[in-house]
């Protein structure tokens, strides 16, 4: 679709992997992302509200960058970090969109036609009427409950490795006193596995379990040369304490 | 390869996603998203008879778009929909292809150099010798079964949200009188199931069924922020009746 | 990363379809494919031991191709085919690099943007310091054993279509002498399955196992129109024998 309104548009995909609903895993992979991507028109679309009440969005930022998406928070996590919103528009009846418009597809026929007019130049304005940016919906990222040795947080996302990312922070491991090199105890549905609070999961010996910074400054679970979301047998959404003392029989 | 061959030609790919061996799924695929993308050269390999009697095949169709592939049906539903043949040929001794072709891989060694070609200029019937477009082989899409409350049908293809694509068309549910916001019964494998008649996935509860014309024009089932073929367990070929009533225990 | 350094560099995918932490796969797909695909600055990641003690590495082919990736053996098969290694070098210091490097993404942070500026026209000795070729880690392919009736060999890789690929060349059929047509047995885990040895997996019936070599040149286990890894439950490492005489009762 890009291609037909556009053809000189270079398309850049950063990934079709995102686990199918999970808007958060796609809004957190599209932020820490874009600081390593040249400036352009960026599409997110993870929807599972398409058809219903949720709004399509066009967006610019306050460094030029322009964003296209549904209004289901995909989007402000990005646009947040990298200086904010410095216009947004509605773009559901867009004499740029395709016509007819499908109940399940507008990744095909509003963001991806919308976007290319955007590449050719149409300003954002031309688009659709303006909307107020603090309306937009937000995603409630939850937090992690930390106390001098115990985090209790969660799985955010589970990436192709099985490698499983927390709602933890960096910080949230010095705030718990969980110092590298310690061995934690990780709790998931009740059953518990011993780890090592580490650089890397190159760290601990194959087989085993690393608690560590992953390249996006947030806490992984992997486990060297494994699945670690096999080996805990956990899923996106489930609950994970991190305790510096034994609690599981 | 093409790169080699057509170092100026653009790829742009529509799916690496079809199932194994699901020649129709990469049919119906092609059919449906050729419209919507710039004329060119296409090519379509999904090739469980590749090494066999099957002919490898270049079309031409009304429009001028070019086709190439295995004939074993992929290609012919899209020219079909798209202005007809106006020419074909079969490249198996084609110049243009690699020199060894393997039994296994002739997206490699026949369709991509061929298809480079194509792009470079290269006229068709440079390609091979010219064949009875009426003597390609067709795909056997089965029909559904409507009747006055009842369609019975069965799955196409399963995407990779677990969306369930019925050989079953729009009409068919005017025809069966299963009208939208209907409450209907889905069998499959003699489980069943409830589900309503929507205008897409979003208008049902998260974790219900919803039954809906999709974007291609079809009869899909999905489940709301769910995973419909897990749901259902199925998979492709198995027979789905949809009921307006209720004949389960 | 590669397009806000060398925003002029076209990028060709090879595979993501690489299974976690095989190397070998890599390393083997990389060396088939290149020959097919055009002359340029090859980048290859499967990097299990990223932040660990192995080392970055940048490599010039004796016929110009420039290699970038991990020291773990997933160039040197490629280079090793491709007229050896003219110039290597060790980028972990670079100046081109990004600041700062994660301890488990140099994908990001080191081999994508030492790849752009050598794709931009940076000469190989400006991005670290010389390192001995002969020093640079070697992947330990496993042998087959081949006697007159029988091979053991094992499993290196299995792809999407759960086609089962060996440690088993062309020749090594030969050498065994089980001929196109013979049917052989097959040993995986103590359970037997019978097989043809064929050109092409279409060669058999529907639901047949077939042997035959694949167009890679290596010996390749498939199930027409089927999935051999699931038939014969196998995985990557497990020890597979193909004997002419059944010995399993």
């Amino acid at each position: 679709v890009i291609k037909r309104i556009a053809p000189e548009a270079e398309i850049l995909d950063i990934t079709h992997g995102i686990a199918p609903q999970n808007v958060l895993q796609g809004a957190l992979v599209l932020a820490e992302t874009l600081p390593f991507m040249p400036e352009g028109v960026h599409i997110a679309v993870v929807d599972p509200g398409v058809g219903g009440p949720r709004r399509p969005v066009v967006l610019r930022g306050g460094d030029g960058r322009l964003y296209v998406g549904p209004d289901n928070g995909i989007l402000v996590e990005a646009v947040g970090r990298l200086g904010g919103i410095a216009e947004a528009v509605e773009p559901s009846r867009s004499e740029y969109r395709l016509d007819p418009v499908s109940s399940t597809f507008h990744g095909r026929d509003i963001f991806a036609p919308v976007a290319a007019h955007l590449a050719r130049g149409v300003p954002v304005s031309r688009l659709g009427p303006p909307i107020d940016p603090s309306a937009l919906v937000k995603l409630d990222v939850p937090r992690a409950h930390v106390e001098p040795g115990r985090i209790d947080g969660h799985v955010l996302a589970v990436d192709r490795f099985g490698n499983i990312r927390l709602n933890v922070g960096a910080r949230d491991l010095a705030g718990a006193a969980l110092a590298r090199g310690e061995t934690v105890e990780v709790e998931v549905a009740s059953r518990c596995h011993s780890a090592t609070v580490a650089r890397t999961f190159a760290d601990v010996e194959p087989g085993k379990i690393a608690v560590f910074e992953d390249s996006s400054g947030t806490v992984s679970i992997a486990v060297n040369s494994g699945n670690a979301a096999r080996t805990l047998a956990t899923m996106v959404g489930q609950e994970v304490s991190l305790r510096e003392r034994r609690e599981c029989r």
